[in-house]
This record gives C-alpha cells, structure tokens and sequence, in this order.
C-alpha cells in the first residue's frame, strides 16, 4: 500500500485530522506562505472547475451575465449601509500605500511613505458596495430593469481560524447583484437561486441539503432575509453551502439608486445578492469520503474512469494498450473523462491506491489474462467492491456504471443525513442531543434573545427555518413561549 | 440614427477620444470609483470569456492544468530576485492592516491601528515569487518535472496613466509558471506558447502579429529573454500582445528550488513564465473597428448573427417570427451564436445602429414583403454592404459567411499592418518616419546606450529583435557599429 494512504488519520480517530490529511494526501490544496491563505492545487481546481462550469450554465440559462468590478473598495463605500460594515469591517484587509523603495539601511524594501493613498481601499469582502455605487449609473427608467449580472472573483476577509477550504482569508466565489423594480421580482429572483443551488447540490454535488430561511441573527450584514442551503457532514455539524439574500432596499437607499416607474415616479430599486464559494470543496470532500481517501461523484470528478495495465514486460503492455485504445475512444465518444495511466515509473499498487485517495469513481485494471478471457476487473470507489466484466461493452456499461454511482452516493448521503435529524421537545434533552451531533428539530420562540442564549450555552445555532416539511405550531423549547414551526439547530463550520 | 452612435468620435478627428468613446458606448467597460480601475461590462466581459475559453483550450491540449496561488505576496519576497523587485516595487499596492474600527469621532470607519500587519503584503503584480516559493515544496527530483501550471487571476500595478483594457491599475490575465529539468526543455516550452499566442491571435483575434525577442532593456524583471508578440494598430503605435519569458535558473536561486537530476546530482529548476491579459481586448477594439463602431471578428462575437423584425403590426410580427425561428434553430444546429431581437421599445433603425456599434458581424431584417418574396436582407459588418438573400438555406450562408468575414477582418489588418512597416536605413530619416508611426526596420549596434538615445530623442523603441524574415547584416543607423540584423523600432501603447 502507498505510503500516502497509510497516513491518512481514521475519520473515527479524529475527524477534523482526517479532513486536513485528505485535502494535502489527495493533491487538493496546501497551505501558503500569507496567513490563512491556501494554493489550490491543480487536481482541487480541476474539481472547482467543473463546479464553476455547471453553475456557469445554469445561471446563464436563467438570463444572468457574467461582469467584472474591481477588487479594492474605498473605505467609505463600507461606511455607507450601516449594517454592512459592522459585519465585515473587523476583517477586513487595507491598502494604504502604493509604492515600495529601497530600504535606507540597505536590506531590501520598505514601503514608501511618500506613497500613502488619500483614502485607504478595502480588499473587498463582497462587492453590494462597489457595484451598487456603479449600478447608480445604469439604473433611470423601469425600462432599464431587471440587470441580472453575476462576478467570479477572489474575496478576503481576514478570519482568525482558518482552514483550508471551509474558512480561508482569501477565497474564491461567484456573486450575483441583482436590480429590481419590485419588491415581488427581487423575491422571486432570490428563491429562483435557492432553486438553483438546491438543484446543484443535489445534481452534481450528491448532497442532500435543507433550504431554508436565516434567523435575524445569522442574516448577511444589510440584508432583510437571507435564504440558505444547510448540509450536514459525516461528523454531525452542519455546513452552509450557499445563501441567497433579499436586500430590500437598503442598498440603493445606502447609494442612492432610484428608476423611474411606469407611473413616472421615482422609487428605490430592490436588490438581490447570492454566491457560493470554494466552501463547497469542503462540503463535498466531508459528505461522502472515507478512510481510503476522497469519493467523488461522477458528475464532479476530473477523472471518471482510469485504466491500469498490469503487465510483466513491453511486450504485454503493447498488446493491453492495443486493446484499451479502442476503448478509451468509446468512453471519450461518450462523454466519459478517461485516463489510461501507462505510466511505467509506479507500480499497479501504488496507482490503484493513489486513485483511491483521489475518489476516482471507476478503476479498470487489465492483464493478460483479462485479455486471453475478454474480461476486465472494474471497482468502484463508492462501495470498493470488485468485479469482473467482459470487456465487449465494457465502456457503454461504465457510462451506466457512473450514473448508477452518482446515485448511490447521493442516496448515501441521504439516508445518512436523515438519520442525523431528530426531534427534540425540551431544553435538557437538547443538551444531551447536541452532544451527538446532526440537525435538531425544535420549538423556538423567534427571539435573538432565546437563540443567543441557546448558543452562548450549547455552542449551536439556528441553521435555518425550513421552507419545506412540517408547519406545526408548537412552545418554545426554551421559554415556553409560542412557537410558528420547528427550526433547526446545530453546531456548525 | 440613434444617439449613441451620433456621438462617437471620428478616428480621423481624434483617434485616442474614438477608442475611450468606443469602449463606452459600445457597453465593453467604465471606469470606476476606485483610481485606474475599471468595471468590465457585461458585452466585454463575454469577449473576455471567449478568449478565455479558446486559450484554455489551447493551454490544456499541451499538458497545462490550471491551479490558483494566494492574491498577497509577503513583502520580502518580492527582494528575493533583485532585478523582480526592481521592476515592480514602483507600483505596489500594499495591505498593512487587516481591520476597521469605528471612529473615535463618530463619523464612519477608521483603520485600526491595533491592526498592523507584522510584515505587509503586496497585492500580486505577477506571481513568480509566491509560486516558486510555493514549488520548492512540490520538486524533489527529475520525476516531478516538469510543472505546467496554469492560472487565470487579477493582478494589480500601480500605473500612475491608466486607460481602460491597454493600461489599468487591476487588469485580469492568465499567468503560465512551468518548471523544468533543462535548459532546452524550458526554452522549448518559451516558443511553444509564444506559437500558442501567434496562433490566438491569428486565428480568432484576426490580428497578424511579428513574434521576435525582446531588447534586454524591454526584458521582464527577472527574466533571461522576453519572447513577444507585437501587433499595429490603425494609429501607426504598436501594441505588445503577449509574453513569453525564459526566466533561466534565477527564481529557482532565489528561492533555492534544486531537484535530484537523472545523475543523482542536486541541481537549480528552469523556469518559464508567460501571460496575456484583458489588454487584447484594447488590441481587438483598436485593430478592427471603424467610425461607426467595433467590428467584432465572428470567432470572438458574443453575437455572431442578429435578425431584427420589420413589421407594421402585432399580426405581421407573429408570421415574421413563425419564419424567423427554425431559422434561429438552424443556425444554433450550425454552432452559430445568434439573437432575434423582437423587442418591441426599440424601434428597427436604433436596433441596427446599436448592433454596428457592437460589432454584430452579420444582421438580417425581415419584413413582411420579405416574406412574400422568400427573401432577407443581410449587412456585414465587416464592409457595412447590404445584399438581398432568399430566405432558404440562409442558415448555411450565414455560417459560411462567418467564415469569410474572418478571414477578411484578418486580410484587412494584414494588409493595413504590411503597409505601416518600412525599412530605414538613417537616423535622420527614422526621425522623420516614427513621426509618421508604423514599424520601422532598422540596423541597431546591440546596445542598450543606442537604444535608450533613440529612446530618448524620438519616443520609440525596440519592439522586438524579429524571429522571422530578413537576417542580413548591417551598420547601426545610429552608431555605425555593426549590426546582426534588422529590428523593430515603434512608438508603443
């Protein structure tokens, strides 16, 4: 067994060492040289690509536009909606020079102070500010509305516990800033991505999540309602996924940004803002791996299906690659990703442990004898079982294979999920209950007060308030107090 | 004629106002609040796209793989490579703090002095040195190599004259870092995608580009040799296109990256690095476009083929678009990016003028005589003529016709370009020629003394030393001194 794979920590000796051994063993990302930032590394990217891709599509599909703004904010754009920046500004990275010169003491280069800027300029967070200060200028007339214009861009906010995907200073994310000229349009916008998000999570992802609403307390700074997707890892804590937040007006109150409505009059303009991040690398690494490395889904997979020889000398390894290349071919026509690692420096072990680590959904390794039987040994990465198919048909039968896997760890994910939801009628049962993890169904009497109180004591917060699934009215866990319907609470990443 | 067009500057007039009034009115980008940077709107950022998706393309199908390396470089490692910092410490932007407080005096936010960074950051200007640093850590031996990494990032210099796409504080850009066992073998992958660049250009920007090597006072800060690729624009100034750098041994020293060659011996990695950025598309708009708007070459056109309705009223409408939509589907069948613009708030003759101005290469009107006549009108962009088409198997016409508006886009830059380069043979004549721009092929003595005079006096310089063509040699126009060949001497953006 390779070296790399020995290391890997066991997720029951200690789950969070598991994760940081996985995302390093199987080539994901590594941390860098600046505090609290990571380099993703190129088979971690290949997966956000494919990611970026698909969520590309769909956006486009629902009449979105890609646009660029510009990284650096002034200061005094953060000022403006006042709870913006009491939410991003403890963390916030500032450029207050532009220029370095030569050290006067003769080692190396110290910044010019000659250089300092007029007003500082904030590495941005998230772009409301900058892009409502430029959407001012586009927006006169109803006419000139919806604008539905998404960004792929890197964001930093300067946390203090960082780890690598799931909480970096710097890291990458689409944002969509959406203008409206109703209240109602900028509602439907927000729940369209929610929908969208929904569908990516459960589609490509294999990840079953809860969408839901935000409690006050865990809403976007300057935001009215932020809706959200809650996912539950495989250590019992819950994972935000993506949000998608009705801004109201506050935005184009804080810049003002006004149109001109059918009956002439000037009014604000409703805004949206929604966005997903690199985040989602670690919610798929923590959903569905195990302790032999990453499991993929198929649809999300930079490798599909890899194929090993296993040879004695050239000779055999000719005659294999002879009968392979055909069908590479057959899987490539069917929009199979494929790699036949030929690679004559690592021996068959070392590769099929490797492509364990890296979650590549389909192994067919083929030998000699496989040929003489017209027969290949296939195992997938999802229930690491073996078997043994003939090679006639063998890549119509992968393609197959793939769609039944991203199922199955999809359904996995589902029935691990939903045994880490339960009820829980009173405060001293959930005490002992979120102890164990996974998401608990409760009554709360929609108070800040009660939800700070529960977090201050059991370090869990209200993840959301299910859009979907039971509505009965109940009393408070807490307070006794009445209660709309249950939420859900967790600790959480 | 609608307004937008009205009011566009002739190039003959002012050939600098045309290309800013251009960039805006043909919605491409804006400047924005923060100094020298600029929000790219949705059109330009579809071009952008283009171009990103073909150079992808063109970058993986040689073995790169895309990764993406930390936005801030600590600051000592920008000194690590002396001539590096040289060349970029003039236009550092620099984070030295990472938090905001609210001010004592109650108004707004303040940098909070608490907050000072240990050792301050740069906002990249280009990633060598985070990226070598990063490498030392991945290479051990000859079997690591080489690396062909790949990033698509902004960066960020403080140019103190900024002009939107050619010159901007923050600019995006895909940066090429590889790392190799040899000499040969990076020098090999500098031509290689120096060719990839030549090829991009050709092929899809329809821009004739002179490859050649740049002049050691127009190298890189850091690099052995610069290989370019140089373009002409319609104002007789040249335009660097894109890099490519031989960067020898000298950030494999700087931040001691040795590997374990074939002999068991440590030895220092080669390194390449090679970029282009969103300044192509100040390349693009300036090459191609005339007084009545861009031209778009067809392999870049976010909208390849618009068709516009003539119609009196709702009924004619309704059998126009009965007509027009198996068109609309036949030429999506045919890969061909198309938009029927019925939208009724926009009367046909502002629609027609809007899509000149966008560079639309081909537009079909339709109008209810048309229909009797089995007939449509089509203009091309590219020579502003308009011809009658029947109206069966437009669709393939239209996808022929993109071919050839290519071609011919590419033909008229090459001709207006040849006619702009012209050989002189004295300095007093150079004087009177760079006056009059264009390229000029002159004999240099090989120095930087000659070059910086020549600089000095006439505003030109060494574009490049050409790799292809005419290698006699001569006397340097200046000096007299010997002279290994021709090179290429023009006044630059």
């Amino acid at each position: 067994m390779a070296k790399e794979l020995k290391d890997l920590t066991k997720r029951s000796e200690n789950y969070s060492q598991w994760y940081d051994d996985l995302v390093i063993k199987a080539d994901l990302a590594e941390r860098s040289a600046v505090r609290g930032c990571m380099v993703i590394k190129p088979y971690g990217y290949a997966i956000w690509e494919k990611m970026q891709h698909e969520l590309d599509r769909m956006f486009k599909e629902t009449g979105h536009q890609n646009a660029y703004f510009p990284l650096l904010i002034p200061k005094s754009f953060l000022s403006k909606e006042a709870e913006h920046v009491e939410g991003f500004a403890k963390e916030c990275a500032v450029v207050t020079h532009h220029r370095l010169m030569n050290s006067p003491d003769g080692n190396g280069v110290v910044v010019d102070p000659e250089s300092k800027l007029e007003e500082e300029l904030i590495i941005r967070p998230t772009s409301e500010t900058i892009i409502w200060n430029t959407y001012r200028g586009w927006i006169n007339s109803y006419r000139d509305l919806p604008i539905l214009i998404n960004q792929w861009a890197n964001v930093m906010r300067w946390e203090m516990r960082t780890r690598m995907f799931l909480r970096t200073a710097e890291f990458l994310w689409q944002e969509g800033h959406t203008a409206h000229a109703t209240r109602e349009e900028a509602l439907e916008e927000v729940l369209r991505m929610l929908n969208i998000y929904n569908d990516f999570a459960h589609n490509y992802m294999a990840l079953p999540v809860i969408k839901g609403v935000k409690s006050p307390n865990e809403r976007f700074a300057g935001a009215l309602d932020t809706y959200t997707i809650e996912a539950m890892m495989q250590d019992g804590k819950a994972l935000q996924a993506g949000t998608s937040h009705f801004l109201g007006q506050n935005f184009a109150k804080a810049f003002d940004v006004t149109f001109i409505n059918k009956e002439n009059k000037p009014e604000l303009v409703w805004a949206t803002s929604w966005g997903v991040s690199t985040r989602l690398m670690g919610a798929l690494i923590m959903s569905h791996s195990d302790d032999n490395g990453l499991v993929l889904p198929p649809h999300l997979a930079p490798i599909q299906c890899v194929i090993v020889p296993i040879y004695k000398n050239s000779e055999q390894l000719a005659q294999i690659t002879e009968h392979v290349e055909p069908i590479v071919k057959e899987l490539r026509a069917l929009g199979v990703s494929v790699k036949y690692d030929n690679a004559e420096n690592r021996r068959p072990g070392f590769k099929f442990a490797d492509y364990e680590l890296k979650g590549v959904p389909v192994r067919l390794a083929i030998g000699a004898r496989d040929i003489e039987n017209g027969t290949v040994e296939l195992m997938r990465r999802d229930t690491l079982e073996k078997q043994v198919e003939p090679l006639e048909g063998i890549a119509q039968y992968v393609k197959g294979l793939l769609e039944e896997i991203q199922n199955n760890i999809y359904q996995k994910a589902l029935r691990r999920r939903n045994e880490m939801i339960r009820e829980v009628n009173s405060y001293d049962e959930f005490k002992v209950e979120i102890e164990k993890g996974g998401f608990l169904l409760c009554h709360w009497d929609g108070t800040p007060e009660t939800e700070e109180k529960i977090k201050a004591e059991t370090k869990a917060t209200i993840r959301c308030i299910p859009l979907d699934g039971d509505k009965t009215p109940g009393l408070c866990m807490v307070t006794g107090k009445p209660s709309k319907q249950r939420v859900i609470f967790a600790r959480s990443y």
